[in-house]
């Protein structure tokens, strides 16, 4: 199947973003999920709450352990998450008394909102690199055309001349601000229980929760299950990302248009005029950056979680969250690309 | 890969509808694209533009032809759009003479938006058929639980006692409206050449759209490459019925959540309680209504067409449409499923 | 206050629609809502439910009855709607016995929804004609500049010579559909009374209804207070109005930047730049045409009302829908004068 | 006029915030731009551009200046902008050579961008104000009833008892930390004059700006005509604290409607039942969360900016973030009211 452009067989090959969709895969959710079913088996271990070696038998289990996917999927039909049969199969597989042990005091909450946790970090981290590329080639075209004349241009209506680095900079130095706040993001574990209140830890259920963020690399919060806002700011700046890269796109469109101000190598073949050339991924940054706008909305929407947490909430977001993050990587990928095809930018004498 | 929850290989047994994808597979494009060569080589034919031979080598080779996809991949890449290397593996295939006229006067948005106009009457047909059903269960409700007092509720108070059947209808009443809406919609075919003027078919322009659009039994119509209130206007009939299932699915949530007026069979695991049964298919008919209140923003954002055409707003269009299509098609085959899954509505006497 | 731009003292020069904006005074609101309450007394009276001289007596006060607007506000800040407050001073007004069958089995939602239908109706005979207009003054352009040719643009950038006659009909066509369905279009009178059910009325609930119905100039239909498509088929066609609108401010802000192929008259000042004139009108469309396409996202979330009706969403669609009107309203105002500045189209050879 | 509910004459008794709708008058706004150019003249006096005594003439005018409204009105439909006609009003105002020197090097968007700026610091003291005292009434709340037990409930349905407390953080800790982010956010000068790159004033452009900007008590920063991430943060953060006040607001018409955990004084009256009370508080704090969600899809859709600034863009930015604004000043005002109601919460044993 292929209902979204992202996976689709040939349309991903505009629109996808392999690196970025890794993150997004079901194996990568699922070895995510169970590193950290293996972290609370050993912070329990640790203080005291299961047996060391029942701990070590999860967690080696977990390392390896291949869930049946036809399974997952039907049980998910009914139970609307994954987690109760991930953690049924999980359990026939470490199988004695440590099996009882398993997902202890844990939720499917806790265990899908720490895996999209663990996967944003690394999602991040991917994109801070691809804006400080950007940013790189931005400045190597500065060199390179930065004290070219162009037109500048108000309300789309030619205004006075300005430096090629004039328009450059209004390009790159939100992205400069963007990979700053990649950088600074923070990963809370989620870890609440049942309720949200940890009520089979006892005292001991903050101790557990800090070493189980140790463990994972994530840092330690009061379980957010109802409150998103980690959630929104991260689908934020994504969006805003693909909204500035989109902004160059439409700038670079526009210029190629008038065609006298920017050369632009490569571009898309049309099958109706062979002479045509289309900067195809310059109006794809700007399709990226219309689609993750919509998008956020939703984010916005998915935060009137009802109670200790909502069924429809949450699921609305499983929606959107992903294809927000992959719109934003195959927003990274294209403005790259387009930016080392530019040949010719703004005119050196005006 | 698995950025969609409607493609994912376990959340799609929650949100997906395999039914519905398969209209949105790369495969069911690639053969509507064949038909819409091979029906235009005949077209052509038959107005005398090429002749009778090729396009009946066309048509045989369209019958069968499987493109490599891997180079429609790469090449949609660069093009933004499958067609031009579609055409080329095509003309290959077909080769000799006849491989001049295939695609003769037509341009890519032609192929794209008239197989998608073709895949969608389907789509309809299914959805029709789905929401007859859906009105069926709800009559047959009505004729069980009819009689029935429940609380009305207004602005979430108990207001005043009203029968099961009065409930019934508000959701059942729109659902036929829109079933006759789906029936009555017109597909047209999507024919403009380069610039949507038709400039290689001149005056027999009008007789090839003409016999075209009858050899793939869709309606005929001036080309309509920028002016997308057809698309819109599907677009906003799936938000309609994604969003009156909503509607039934939050009071279904909301009965369950009360559980003295509505006992549901089935339910959903949670992973921390083994007591609780969720009610996952009302949830997640809200989920989806909310999602496609998002898209149909994004449907309307792609409106704004610059020039003959756009490939940035119509590359958002690829981006939102299926998705919204299958969230309509998931919402329905849960719905159906919810009904049925209704034991008691109501009390005989109160 | 001015926090809308559409009422703002200066921005409204701009945004704004006297003549739309009318239909959406609070006095225009108010006088609807009297019409209800006289029509049903009337319609009640005829059916033997209240006394013909009680109603004669309601009818002569609504018809020139002004409550107090400090009242209703204060009212309305406490209940959510205005219409309690509102009935009460109404009943105080009115006097004797006849006081007690003002509003008599109908509820808030019946009188507000009632008054905008009855505006809405009004609305759309002013867009029917404003577009009818637009379509006229882009035939005369047909007839001044059809036969020029201009270049035809696709993914923004030169394709092939086209007709400027070409390019109108992109613009027109569409127009002259949202036409005929605002022609087309029906307007339900709303009457359920407490919980829909028109329990106060028995047996002569459906007669009432009918009477109702056609005393306002509306049609007769069931009670639609948890079923909104009406509104969202509605605020849809406001969006596609200003959508296709927008594409024609697009390509008109495109052309005057290009500067070769249209001509405008007039024009915005800018306050850095004499010299320079901004095609205002044209940009505004398209910033209409997104705010729309915005808000109709809004109007399908709320069309997921809880139970027999619901405060929160019914409250969203007040906050939407006035704005979607005023918006289209603005744009076919502008679109009319933009279309009137085209002094020079295409070129007559090239 | 009245399109907006936020300014009706009796929906804003519900709707509406009279204090954050102070800053979104005309008059504020006016006011805030005659800042920014005495500012300007003054910070152009220090750096030697212009005359001291001119600039003490222009501030001295601008200190008290009234401009005419009907004229700025009608100016504003041409020029899309306020600024050519106030400078203009404001030149004839203070004559004489003083007149030449008033807006030097400066554009509108300077003007309009630096205004909200200077507003949106004091809008943003003031929700911080009331997030603290929201914050507060929580923890009074927390020690009336914190050790209260209630039904945990997820996914709708009934989980395991919670203590009050629990339920209260979740409102409470997501309150706290937009209150410490609206404390920290920075307000930018805009100064770029008519293609962002200050051509008229030289070399002493930087140290103009960063007077300019201490002038005003605003931080210096390069200019952001098209950059407009400042914006769409501000929007994120008024549109997560309506989401947050959303879900309180959910939870406590829930709360309401099941009856036995909550008791509210007040409430809403019913036109057709009288013994009913509505929690009409609870339900617009839904209506504001989403709509602020829809909103904020708007504000992302128009960073994408063309060139050194669109006209387009900016303009759905004016209809769009002034009514985020107010939404987000009720949703305060009504949520504090709301906790103030709140007259039971929880169960003592259970």
């Amino acid at each position: 199947m292929s209902i979204s452009a992202f996976d689709h067989p040939f349309l991903s090959g505009l629109l996808g973003d392999e690196e970025t969709a890794r993150y997004f895969s079901a194996e990568a959710d699922i070895r995510a999920m169970l590193r950290f079913e293996a972290a609370l088996a050993k912070a329990e271990a640790k203080h005291g709450i299961i047996a060391g070696d029942d701990a070590e038998r999860i967690a080696n289990v977990c390392a390896s352990f291949e869930p049946e996917i036809v399974s997952l999927k039907s049980a998910t039909a009914t139970d609307g998450v994954v987690v109760p049969d991930l953690v049924l199969q999980l359990r026939a597989a470490v199988g004695g008394q440590a099996a009882q042990h398993v997902h202890f005091g844990a939720t499917s909450q806790d265990v899908i909102d720490t895996s999209l946790m663990l996967r944003l970090k690394g999602v991040n981290l991917l994109f801070a690199a691809r804006l400080s590329a950007i940013v790189t080639a931005l400045h190597t075209l500065d060199r390179q055309f930065g004290t070219n004349r162009m037109m500048g241009r108000t309300r789309m209506q030619a205004a006075i001349p300005i430096a090629v680095s004039d328009r450059l900079r209004s390009w790159r130095d939100p992205l400069i601000e963007y990979g700053g706040r990649l950088a600074r993001e923070i990963y809370p574990v989620q870890f609440g229980g049942a309720a949200g209140t940890l009520d089979k830890l006892g005292m001991k259920a903050e101790a557990v929760r800090s070493t189980l963020s140790q463990e994972l690399g994530l840092s330690d919060k009061l379980q957010w299950q109802s409150q998103r806002g980690k959630i929104a700011d991260i689908a934020g700046l994504f969006s805003l990302i693909t909204s500035s890269l989109g902004k160059m796109g439409l700038d670079i469109a526009l210029l190629a248009q008038a065609g006298d101000e920017l050369k632009l190598a490569g571009g898309g073949r049309s099958s109706a005029m062979p002479h045509k050339r289309n900067p195809v991924a310059a109006e794809v940054l700007v399709s990226l950056a219309r689609f993750n706008a919509v998008q956020v909305s939703g984010i916005h929407q998915s935060m009137v979680h009802e109670q200790e947490r909502s069924g429809a909430a949450w699921t609305l977001e499983w929606l959107l969250l992903p294809q927000m993050a992959i719109a934003c990587g195959s927003a990274l990928r294209l403005a790259q690309r387009l930016i080392e095809d530019i040949d010719v930018f703004g005119a050196t004498t005006r």
